[in-house]
């Protein structure tokens, strides 16, 4: 992971349901994949905690060694997807040479890991109903990232000087629709031509002769 | 209205509902206004019909007038917010000379409207999970619309060629995602820094000396 990285990912905040074994981390993990699926397909309102340990194969006891409550588990699968997402990416730009082929680099992999994870828009935006201290820190997490990328390259005279809070927060949202448009709503867009008409207009922007 | 209009609003379909009478329409426009601030403020499950009827001071057997149900005022409502922001924004872009001033008109409305709207992102994020075909409609009756202005300013030579429907989603997010974090979620930030270094940005691009 180097400096353009979209997001360095920071190490988890152990706090008092962190597992201490390899055990303990892969069921946590399997009720968060459970998690995923429940909430995605049915809602947070209709999702319920024995449809999630009948997906992970748990037993409702196991549940509650680790979360305390649906909202306990519905706040951790989002700061996970958030981690999940930012680590993906990272390492899909990390060999990138430049700002510019690590933008085109993470809008590619943001791509596919939102075609291959449906239930992330979902859930994100559902979370603004149900935690909206969560959905803030899922963008910020990602914002705050992105601009010490886009003003070490600036620094570097990779890019253009620019105000790099509001770029983030331009580039995120330019992603996260695309994203929603053409790699969930609809399967068979060619992901290739979407960064390459996207990073163009980042690139080069709208004025002609530039 | 021109072209450089970010959408042409469409005329209002007329339903079995649509009041005949000025009388009438005035209750429907009270009745949404009431719905706004009511799911706005609570959320479509905990909105109600008895308090949307006192926010706006008519009775229980009037509202029946007008909508079936609660779903039914609620899918009414983010029709109703997407053609009030799109008629807001192309009024306030019809005297731009060209793309890229309306551009920067069309931002500026939207932020502006969205700080005085701040019930907004809510409604519409909500309608994902209460009726996603509105949801969809909403962003994909704004998509086609700038689309299609887009296309018409390349065609003059205005901007660079690029392919319009991709270009109009990013615009999209990337005003979706300034206006939530800057206008709604910030209520200090001077919104025409934002306009600046988006425009800056949508205008000229990252890549540096162009």
């Amino acid at each position: 992971m180097n400096q353009y990285s979209i997001l360095q990912s920071s190490a988890p905040m152990p706090g008092p349901k962190t597992p201490k074994t390899r055990k303990g981390l892969a069921t946590k993990a399997k009720l968060l994949e459970a998690a995923e699926a429940e909430f995605g397909e049915r809602g947070y309102h209709d999702g319920s905690i024995v449809e999630i340990t009948r997906r992970a194969g748990v037993g409702l006891g196991t549940f509650y060694v680790y979360f305390e409550s649906k909202e306990a588990i519905f706040r951790a699968l989002v700061t996970h997807m958030g981690h999940e997402t930012r680590t993906f990416i990272a390492r899909q730009v990390e060999d990138a040479p430049d700002r510019l082929q690590a933008e085109r680099a993470g809008m590619r992999a943001f791509f596919h890991f939102a075609r291959a994870h449906k239930n992330l828009y979902r859930i994100v935006m559902e979370s603004q109903f149900v935690a909206e201290d969560s959905y803030r820190a899922y963008y910020e997490a990602f914002a705050e990232g992105y601009r010490r990328n886009l003003e070490i390259a600036a620094d570097k005279g990779e890019i253009r000087d620019g105000d790099s809070g509001i770029r983030a927060w331009s580039l995120i949202g330019l992603s996260v629709f695309l994203g929603m448009r053409y790699a969930v709503w609809d399967e068979s867009t060619d992901l290739e031509a979407v960064v390459d008409a996207a990073s163009d207009l980042i690139e080069r922007g709208l004025i002609v002769g530039r």
